[in-house]
């Protein structure tokens, strides 16, 4: 039995930026743009979407400080401004950092208090409301635009903590790959990769089902076939367009069936390390993490190896190995296989990190095919060290 | 570019059913269950609703009238009696007809008026709103369950004609594959195809994408192993959710992307003669009309021959060709390539019914990959008498 639902509207597909004023027309006559330090400034991208609202008579208040793994006291400050300016709806425009910092203010600005009062690990409140949220990513890989999640660091804890309520599904989602275009290099396989797990963690997940499992399957393939493309060629459209839609296709299963272990350890990871980008995280203890569960995973891998990088192996167990393989030398393609230790990781942090990944992402590590403890989350992230 | 939007929650699988109490909680106290004249009775099923419905203290107004190829009569009055009997929410229960019906009804009696109102072809009035819509399909085939559209026919005029807005996505779905196992064999086929023909028609639609295109093969491959295991085994649970969730499927292409033709003239065929089954019609006319597009298909036909029934032909043309073979063959195993004539069908009717598919579903013609005229549209169904 599975379910579902994903009450968002997504407009995909290049040039659907310009809906933007007749889509959000109906949402309000203010709203706050929630977005980055730099990039969407550089590219004239801000400025675009201020003057389209303008177009559908729409005011902007900008909140731009947003960072790389975001943190609550952003999210708190951002959500105090909304509520004194009284803004109607919130767009997160950006990665997946300012749409899930725009998830998170769109709930505290509506419900009030602070953020840490809605996350299970913090004062634990489920919230029943939340502003609108439109989303218009500038990358390809976090499928927040498909999701009801938001991951938000808290700076006090190194906790990174993923939320998911209904509420903040966004109403709207732009998924238009022209905007992706600039998305240098190593952001594109970071990007990509991470919608990369996204499909393999819900294919292995316990929960998986037709629905996900066609979506990921066909996620994966066009990442393998079009991020070595928009990664030699940032402004190929039709690969920026495969490699959004991928990562879209991506935020579905998530929301159909979601991640497992290795988004938990990433969490933990990058929670101790915040310069550490989502998907190289999840590339460094990806394939560990294959191994670790290989038994109880070598079927779907087996499957994948032939759907995923048409690859004919008769013999299962053969077949997996190869998966996990090809899997690995993809990754070395973009350089996403360094040991942590080359990355400023210490021997002695990584006890910690295990223990923060367990009790913080235990929901989604209890997902995978395998049953992981705090120390199989240990061993495997020291095998990556 | 294109656009995803299915906000109804869909839960499905077997026993999914018994789920209904705490998803329908809180909809409210009183519920309409609209549904046919026998069979849900004869199963059983109607009383196991009901009585699903007391356990979340829900009380049931029971409206049985629904005939196949449902009337806007009966829509009206149900809805009246929905309005004096002030129900908080609708249930379609049985085939297409029903379920459609209760999406008819929820308009009806949240707007007032009466149904044709609401048509394009009628007052032409835009709905604002309904009461909520449950759909529980006991068929696989009208994919109505994920889908915002309604067909219902006005028998004064003999107009058949889907209506579709947003308002009438049901709330909730519950697709259960065991309150399908009742199904005849002959249903079972019909059903199935109109599946089929919803996959099919969505992958040659003008605006075709690559979600919809990734659903409707994956759901037309579903059909051609299962149909032939369910026809002759009505009990094979895995036949039935693999046809259940391929309607599924196929119900999430129409709202993706759509029907062409063969359905506008389905529409026409029924509406004339309202005791020919909709899927039995869809296979009469389909294979014709993929002939008379042969030129403006036949890549795409191409590629099915191969994804759907794993058919290796090089030559497009050829391979084009086989795949309606195929599909005329597949369908021959189920009866279901009758001529119109020796179904009651008079020559001197069909110009009526090519100008009234013509003029009642304009809307789907137009999204058919060659241009098609009245004229057209009675040169198809010429060939199919
Ligand atoms: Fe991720
Ligand atoms: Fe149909």
């Amino acid at each position: 039995m599975f379910s579902v639902y994903l009450p968002t509207r997504i407009i995909f597909g290049v040039g659907s930026l310009e809906k933007l004023p007749e889509l959000v027309s109906n949402l309000g006559k203010k709203a706050m743009i929630v977005t980055g330090r730099k990039s969407t400034k550089q590219t004239g991208l801000l400025d675009r979407v201020i003057s389209l609202l303008k177009k559908a008579e729409i005011e902007a208040v900008v909140y731009d400080k947003i960072q790389p793994n975001p943190i609550s006291d952003h999210v708190d400050e951002a959500a105090k401004i909304a509520r004194s300016e009284n803004v109607d709806f919130v767009i997160g425009l950006g990665g997946g950092s300012p749409i899930d910092s725009a998830k998170a203010i769109a709930i505290t600005a509506a419900m009030g208090g602070k953020f840490w009062d809605y996350v299970p690990v913090g004062g634990g409140k489920k919230p029943d409301k939340a502003l609108p949220v439109v989303a218009i990513p500038t990358t390809h890989g976090t499928g927040t635009e498909a999701d009801p999640f938001a991951v938000i660091t808290n700076p006090e804890t190194n906790e990174k903590v993923g939320i998911g309520y209904d509420v903040i599904f966004p109403k709207i989602s732009i998924v238009d790959p022209e905007v992706m275009v600039t998305l240098p290099s190593d952001q594109t396989a970071y990007t990509s990769m991470d919608a990369f797990y996204h499909s393999l963690e819900a294919f292995l997940n316990i929960d998986a089902n037709p629905y996900s499992d066609l979506l990921a399957v066909d996620s994966m393939r066009r990442i393998v076939t079009y991020l070595p493309v928009a990664y030699k060629d940032g402004k190929n459209l039709e690969a920026r367009t495969n490699l959004a839609w991928a990562s879209t296709e991506a935020g579905i299963t998530e929301t159909l069936t979601g991640v497992i272990a290795n988004h938990a350890i990433e969490h933990g990871l990058s929670g101790f390390h915040p310069e550490l980008a989502h998907g190289l995280g999840l590339c460094i203890t990806g394939p560990y993490l294959l191994e670790y569960m290989f038994e109880e995973t070598c079927e779907r891998l087996a499957y994948l190896a032939k759907a995923v990088f048409n690859v004919d192996v008769v013999d299962t167990k053969k077949a997996a190995k190869t998966f996990i393989e090809k899997l690995y030398m993809f990754q070395d393609m973009f350089n996403l296989n360094p040991k942590l230790s080359t990355l400023g990781f210490k021997e002695e942090e990584l006890p910690q990190i295990a223990k923060t990944s367990y009790r913080t992402m235990k929901g989604v590590v209890v997902k995978s095919p395998k049953r992981l403890s705090e120390e199989d989350l240990l061993e495997i992230i020291k095998r990556a060290f």
